[in-house]
């Protein structure tokens, strides 16, 4: 099995890479984990420019010597190559599953949206970093892998699915990008947010015209909120009330998030 | 003239109050400047709760007695009284003016959507804290009172406009909320937003299905940009990709936003 990483959103570093090569070597020895260069190219806030970036994910993307894409880290960015690499991609492309989060919503989304590969919602390669012993990025490769059941998140229930972190979804609300998500259990996460924005983002949520016909939302980790304040509702407060506006159920807290407990979530009935 | 000033999202102090109708009665003897005492509660984040918030702006909408509906400050809070106030205002309402900014984009752009009363963006009491020597809330004044054109943002043409702060519209987007905006100018500023936010709500301007048919886009200011790294795009590059994703001309800067320079723009033709 062979998995490319490519950086959509910003760069890793090439000790990052390595140390996942090398996690990848002994934990999954079968598996060739191959970095693109671009992963480390820097070009303002991005792993180089819109074309580069797009190049590289339609290089190895497109490639039938690949199973799977592994976005190496969210940041900012993969939105604004959508236009130029979902009309190019081919049955190879179709033929991939593709794994990340944060950011990459915008790309699981999209992919999503137009029924091309395979999307799921787990840790990246940055996730390396982590002082969880290799948890989390083993998590995503026994996925990608054995497709290993223990790294699902946990309410998985066999109704189709989809994960994004809010602001990725609420950018992504209004727009064709957007998947059709009717019957699914949506699962969101949020980091670095104060409450009164993930008030805001729901706001969006709870009267999308797009999201009518869920079939309930889920609420994962909240990390890393800014000091700003007594808002004066919890978190499970908010969710009910735009839930509520949305007229689906909120079901309750998950495990995904920007953290080492992010469990992974397929897209679709998984 | 009666003008009622209100808070749907956070308070004012009562100096502050005090100090705008100080300021119009010096300015302006023959307006009676009428703040509800809802301005100066505090639940939480909000001026009030959910329910008082609503309840001091159906008073003065629909209270023939007011001309129009001065909004104390933003912050936010002003799109969770949405569902509950715009059923219930009656013709009254739909006879007065409603001038505001910032998170008062939510009430501006559900009231003219619904096309009741005359939406205008323009200073609010809270600005009388500015150095401008009352540059600003008169501004807003003149305007209510006189009609005075030379309070009016330079560039309108005599095209319909409408004016948002950027992640209020990026909120509205994808939702019914949001006015139809065909054939208008639409005016954008931002505050205490990093250039990625900046650019990755334009994305979602510049995606959203809802906004084909615009005549146009002008960039209001752009202030208190926390420092996050180079980004690799002037403001001007931003705002011309995604106007050009939208199929929209960039029509250049414009002077709103929350500085003093926050000119006058009424909603459609003026």
């Amino acid at each position: 099995m062979r998995i490319g990483i490519v950086a959509p959103a910003r760069a890793i570093t090439p000790e990052a890479a390595a140390r996942v090569q090398a996690f990848a070597a002994i934990t999954f020895p079968q598996v060739d984990v191959v970095v693109h260069p671009q992963c480390f190219l820097e070009a303002g806030h991005f792993a180089g420019t819109d074309a580069q970036r797009a190049a590289a994910f339609l290089e190895f993307a497109n490639d039938p010597g690949f199973d799977a894409i592994w976005f190496a880290r969210g940041g900012y960015g993969s939105n604004r190559i959508l236009g130029t690499v979902l009309p190019q991609l081919n049955r190879a492309a179709a033929a991939k599953a593709y794994l990340g989060y944060s950011d990459m919503g915008f790309l699981l989304g999209a992919l999503y949206a137009r029924r091309i590969g395979r999307q799921v919602h787990g840790p990246m390669p940055i996730d390396v970093g982590r002082s969880d012993g290799g948890a989390s990025v083993g998590r995503a490769l026994a996925w990608l892998v054995n497709r290993d059941a223990h790294v699902l998140e946990p309410n998985l229930d066999g109704r189709p699915a989809a994960a994004f972190n809010l602001a990725i979804l609420e950018a992504l609300v209004g727009t064709p990008w957007l998947p059709d998500l009717t019957d699914h259990v949506l699962y969101v996460e949020e980091v670095s947010e104060a409450i009164y924005r993930i008030d805001r983002m729901m706001f969006t949520v709870g009267n999308a015209t797009q999201l009518h016909g869920l079939a309930g939302i889920r609420l994962g980790q909240v990390t890393d909120v800014p000091e700003n304040g007594e808002f004066g509702e919890t978190l499970d407060e908010i969710m009910t009330r735009w839930a509520g506006v949305l007229g689906v159920p909120y079901l309750g807290r998950a495990a995904i998030g920007h953290a080492a407990g992010n469990m992974v979530v397929p897209f679709g009935a998984g």
